[in-house]
């Protein structure tokens, strides 16, 4: 398979490392040009890497001829697309327009309500993307979008829990920690500046199954939840997420309720309130003298996760957590990947955040390439078998794990695994 | 086999009805003699069960010659001690003296250091039956000591996790709590009053490799661990309890350290303080006019866990975590007993702690009885093979389990169990 991946930011430079040891062979990675805006940055990565497959380009993603100029320079099969979302709906009509295959890892943005942003839904994240699903699908080409760790790993997760772990499921409840601290920083951001601005200021989504998708406020709802592997407990709040339109679309009927929670901590609350307060999160409006919106400056200002990354120390864990029946007991797992900064560092050279957003692409890719995977039209990880997506973390050494949380279904393993040991 | 049991108090009344349950038609259990101080007790348990297996007879334990006679009148095979372990010494020696076996649910008492109590052990539990153990051992008699839930399956538990979950052990650490609220009643006693003073003001043991048995203070090295079932998370304090000299006698060799931890709240540690320093604690003296120590009177003053036993709502869970390395990697087990309040006074008409004290010494019974565990001299239940106890357990439907906690070696194991699931 070829691929044209536009930019070469931290998940970009991670996916690439990824993929580059996974198949130094070749074996179903034929090609995978690494474009970016700044040419240094696309140089640098593919310097690293060091592998004739993997060559650097100069490439606005704004502008559609450059992006299709490259497409049909290397006459690529996908186009991943690993820029910040705000590309997303001109790369998905690049790539549609050329005939090829798109993949990116979170969905065309929101736009809250103008006037009642936590009463009603104006235009969700993902429309853009999935109001095109049928001209996909009559094309016969596969935009396979969200599939990062969340969404992404966690969109397969819900669907291995309902394949797997349960006959009847109430909720579905995407969580999102870590404990990384920064020396040297008060406040750290683990991924994307632009991005984590956007999901937590925007309203929360939630859905229920006579409701439909509904907003919240922002921080809202605040609970508190064990992540495992050292983390420990957290306060988790609602916050919007791609999981919260990707998941009722394919999996409506099988869940009574979704949720999606992120670990903030209140520091960074405090924070990202501060910056609305002083209309820093703007990303519409520029900034007297300049094209950059407010938020833009911000990204660029604040400690850049790339930057920070071999300072962090501590753990990231996403998962799906969910409840429902199983043999007529109520049961509750958790399907986690946890990563650990220091050792994602030592291995691919990125930090946390990124480093566990980055395999899911790869792993997805090799799927497609093998034709393990296929598809047409918009769709979501959580759209196809989750079963080789799992087994394949394994030989990817991507931990993921299972853990059965208290309930009367665990309650009966405890004494399961008691009374199975002595055989 | 047949027995017979001194004592029809709480934990007494459940172990017989345990027992004539189990074994309705006597293929192992040929009689149990159902003695007490006062007959009506007695009398009023026997009726209960309605078993002619069961008779009540009138004894009163300190007195030898009366214990004697009824030894001679049933031609028992054991004595069950199920009294306060205030006659523990007497009734062993009275067993020994008649040539029949022994056993008992907490060792002989402990003297504390008269001067220096909280850095010198002086007469510890267990030592007087302890040091007969060679002349138990000469007449082929067998004294099981410390079989009810702690001490009792909780040694049992230290021996399984050894011989099944670990290769090597760091630490054995006994937790016992649970969530036991009385309406009506500020501060509950699911024990044994006396007790349970004993246990909480007299100097509590910590066990390591180099140091051998040594004293704390009451209270000591608060720890929070979290119950399974719904318990969730307690404080945990140093608390004097039998295990601390039982498994380093015979499972010093498989650990460094051991020790014991007790979920008493700070509202019951404040009560046991006051009564401490009211001087109403005391075992020794009597109160003027009467022969009864003030703790005697406490006893009998104070709200009695029998009568309060329906009043009573929630659980108890006491087991046995260890730490260790199994296969290379750091595991952390605990291994438990949950016993539910409304659900064992539905079962057996008894409450929480005594419901799940009194299965212990009746599944030891049965064990001996059919001669599965057998043994000569003063042993505890660390000393028997743990598996047919736990394979017992389930039927008997006494709910035991293991409840993997955060390890190297669980993370393996929840990632085995999503790669498994699948197949």
């Amino acid at each position: 398979m070829k691929i044209l991946m536009i930019g070469t930011g931290g998940v970009g430079e991670a996916a690439a490392v990824i993929a580059s040891k996974r198949d130094p062979k070749g074996s179903w990675l034929e090609l995978m040009v690494l474009a970016n805006r700044t040419l240094e940055r696309a140089q640098k990565v593919s310097a690293r890497i060091g592998d004739p497959r993997f060559p650097a380009e100069q490439v606005d993603g704004r502008n559609r001829e450059e992006v299709k100029a490259l497409i049909d320079k290397y006459q690529v099969d996908l186009l991943f697309n690993a820029c910040d979302p705000s590309l997303n709906e001109s790369l998905f009509d690049v790539a549609y327009e050329c005939n090829i295959h798109y993949m990116d890892m979170a969905l065309s943005l929101a736009v809250p309500h103008p006037t009642d942003p936590y009463n009603k839904t104006n235009i969700k994240m993902g429309d853009y993307q999935f109001a095109k699903h049928e001209d996909w699908e009559k094309k016969g080409l596969l935009a396979l979008v969200g599939i990062g760790i969340d969404p992404g790993a966690v969109n397969v997760f819900a669907r291995y829990a309902q394949k797997h772990f349960f006959d009847e499921i109430d909720e579905i409840s995407i969580k999102d920690g870590g404990n990384l601290t920064a020396e040297g920083y008060d406040i750290t951001f683990g991924f994307s500046i632009w991005t984590t601005i956007d999901e937590c200021l925007n309203p929360p989504y939630k859905w229920e199954k006579d409701k439909g998708i509904y907003t919240v406020e922002p921080f809202s709802e605040p609970e508190l939840f064990t992540f495992p592997d050292g983390i420990g407990e957290q306060e988790l709040v609602n916050v919007e997420h791609e999981e919260m339109v990707m998941l009722p679309r394919y999996m409506g009927d099988a869940a009574k309720k979704m949720s999606f929670k992120y670990g903030l901590g209140s520091d960074f609350i405090t924070m990202l309130k501060n910056l609305r307060a002083l209309g820093l999160d703007d990303k519409h409006g520029t900034v007297k003298g300049t094209n950059l919106s407010p938020r833009d400056v911000v990204s660029m200002v604040a400690p850049n996760p790339v930057d920070v990354a071999d300072k962090i120390k501590g753990k990231c864990c996403v998962g799906t957590q969910v409840t429902g029946k199983k043999d007529g007991l109520e049961r509750k797992v958790f399907i986690y990947q946890t990563t650990d900064n220091e050792e994602i560092m030592a291995r691919i050279g990125s930090g946390c955040v990124v480093g566990q957003t980055a395999f899911n692409p790869i792993m997805a890719l090799e799927l497609l390439a093998k034709g393990v995977w296929s598809g047409k039209g918009v769709l979501g990880p959580e759209c196809f078998d989750p079963d080789p997506y799992i087994k394949l973390s394994d030989e990817y050494d991507y931990y993921m794990g299972v853990m059965e949380m208290e309930s009367e279904y665990k309650k009966m393993l405890d004494k399961k695994a008691l009374l199975s040991s002595m055989a």
